[in-house]
């Protein structure tokens, strides 16, 4: 039977990630991986969730393993509207953080309807956005800021243009995938302004916020405009992501319409996990748990630094993130790193190139690499063998 | 700020579950519910899900606690497909059986497109179909097959006449809910050959079908067109819904578009909760805990039945299903079960109106009764009471 004839227009605007697909295809552990956002399997407290574990099914009981409210358990939305500083009338625990940015799509974006972005941006979040058949645009950043609003303040001048309506900015404020950069304050204040002016809504979007290695943290957009930004939030890397747990802030009226199609998306988010993130969350082991993770992945993301300083070739350049999980890589123009990446995954080493992060294409030379996943050991040899293919590649040229 | 501007055309098509509505606001345990699909709290085996996560840890540790694979766990879709007999490339986990009804509907339906259904039929399935203002017909079953293959005829006639593309048949085949009623083996031969002949797929939802408590078990219809149907099962009913766990078997190039579909909805089910299914299931403490369900259903099945023979008054009858958690109750003409609801509940006793499982209206007179929830104590109680009041509601008529 031919199906393809059958499915809904929106299948005919799906892609698949290239990320998830390279995970289909090879066992992450046998070569050097780059690739995933994967947190370190060293970041998992077995023991402390064993025994968290058993301390819910002891204080809850049946209720563990029952439906639950829509919006969540209210144990785990009040430990979230109390870490977070907001009122739990605000809060709704996702099933994930990509739920979160997929039902925020589903309830604001029309076909044809404009998403700003940030350019790169995370890939999740494009599938989201073009599986609904968004008119997706990405927003090229710059250091000054001048330039950096007069790109904002263009995008929008030329959705205008074109007569369509810009539904929301999506934005990841911290340590930014791929790109591992932050906006700055002055930067977010710039982007809340620009959707008060032009009445749109911001998603942001902070899964890595907390994983912050140094510096200073800066304010959230939410803090700034909290009934016009869509918060969304992740236990994926402050937790674990087995657990598929996320949450989103906003405004009641916003949050309802979210809540009412979460009913009919998967009545509601896995009750035990939820109860053993509130219980981990609760009893401060998070927070533990969360400082060693810190000191772990900013040992790493110094070390993958100093790395690429001592073995990449010239005209290779890189960010330097305060946090997160990524840094991003530009080779020289005419670069190819979607053509390239064979030959590296051949020689037993994979990144994902940054091509695939840009909602209109561009990026070909860059690359993003990951930091958190592998141990330090096999990040030494996985970065010395992609320098040394890099050389020879771009020696060739 | 106004957001009702901001939303999306399907919003408009979103309707409230007022079955969720009713949990949002009163305590199950402080009425007589016969409200909700609960399993009873005596059927979650909570010291063998203790042991089961432990051995999890120990078995999987940290594997258990990361992102894992979109289409599920490799251990959990074997253990699925070695269950039900299928190749495990037909099987995708899906994160709730009520994710695997709304990805169908998203991968197969544009506004406007037809959807027939039984008439009543699962409340979630209808929200689902209305929030992609799916065009939702109801098919009136009736015992006569003939009858019911002419209702079945004429609703594909009308839906060809309005010149309307059919994407499915969403059908319950054992044990419906709300009805508690199950498909003849003519009555799914009847349907499939429909399907075949007029080119539109069956989406096959059997949550219940496991809970048999008397009579013999119906082929499903995915055994008699594999290809042809897209069958949906659920953790829910047979080990616990807090797990939000199902699955979709369907032939692979239908399940790849809900496998891409499902990537950027949340990336992968649940993992932890996943490894914990598949340990319960192959050790074979699933089907020892679900010989002991059906067992304790059986037993309140039969009481409720008697319960209704007894105190019931004359006028109302209600349909005797073989396994299970629902009963569909049928008043005298007239009746009005949502305005009979404030009463019902002002009282200390909960249903669902039958009125919300219909497509297109109708069933004013009928309510929906689960018998799963409540112990047989109250049981007992809930139905004198329920049967008190309609008795006092009929005689004043």
């Amino acid at each position: 039977m031919d199906y393809k004839e059958k499915f809904s227009e929106d299948v005919g605007s799906f892609f698949r990630s290239p990320v998830r697909e390279i995970f289909r295809k090879v066992d992450l552990n046998s070569i050097y991986s780059f690739a995933g956002g994967y947190p370190s399997a060293d970041t998992f407290p077995l023991e402390e969730i064993r025994r968290t574990m058993s301390e819910v099914i002891d204080k809850y009981g049946a209720r563990a393993f029952q439906y639950g409210a829509t919006q969540g358990v209210p144990e785990l939305r009040e430990a979230i509207a109390s870490r977070y500083g907001v009122g739990v009338e605000r809060v709704q625990v996702t099933s994930s953080s990509q739920q979160g940015i997929d039902v925020c799509t589903r309830v604001l974006v029309d076909p044809g309807d404009v998403i700003l972005t940030s350019e790169p941006s995370y890939l999740g979040a494009l599938q989201s956005f073009r599986s609904y058949r968004a008119d997706v645009r990405g927003i090229r950043h710059d250091q000054d800021i001048e330039i950096y609003s007069r790109n904002c303040e263009e995008a929008v001048e030329r959705a205008c243009r074109d007569g369509k309506k810009i539904k929301f900015l999506y934005i990841i404020p911290d340590f930014q995938n791929p790109s591992g950069e932050t906006l700055t304050l002055q930067e977010r204040q710039m982007l809340v302004g620009l959707a008060e002016r032009h009445d749109f809504l911001i998603v942001e979007d902070c899964p890595y916020r907390e994983l912050r290695y140094s510096g200073k943290a800066v304010p959230t957009m939410y803090s700034m405009a909290p009934d016009r930004v869509l918060h969304l939030g992740s236990f994926s890397k402050i937790f674990a992501p087995g657990f598929r747990l996320g949450w989103a802030i906003a405004h009641p009226d916003l949050l309802d319409s979210i809540y009412v199609c979460k009913q009919s998306l998967d009545l509601c988010p896995p009750v035990f996990d939820q109860y053993v993130a509130a219980e981990f969350l609760g009893s401060g082991r998070l927070d533990l748990n969360l400082a060693k993770s810190i000191a772990l992945y900013r040992g790493k993301r110094d070390l993958m630094l100093s790395l690429l300083e001592e073995h990449m070739p010239a005209g290779v350049s890189w960010t330097h993130p305060e946090g997160g999980l990524f840094l991003f890589l530009t080779m020289p123009e005419g670069f190819d790193a979607v053509r390239f990446y064979d030959r590296a995954l051949d020689a037993g080493v994979a990144y994902v190139a940054g091509e695939f992060f840009y909602p209109q294409r561009g990026g070909k030379n860059t690359m993003r690499l990951n930091f958190s996943f592998m141990d330090k050991e096999r990040m030494v040899a996985g970065i010395q063998l992609l320098a040394s293919l890099l050389r020879d590649e771009l020696c060739a040229r």
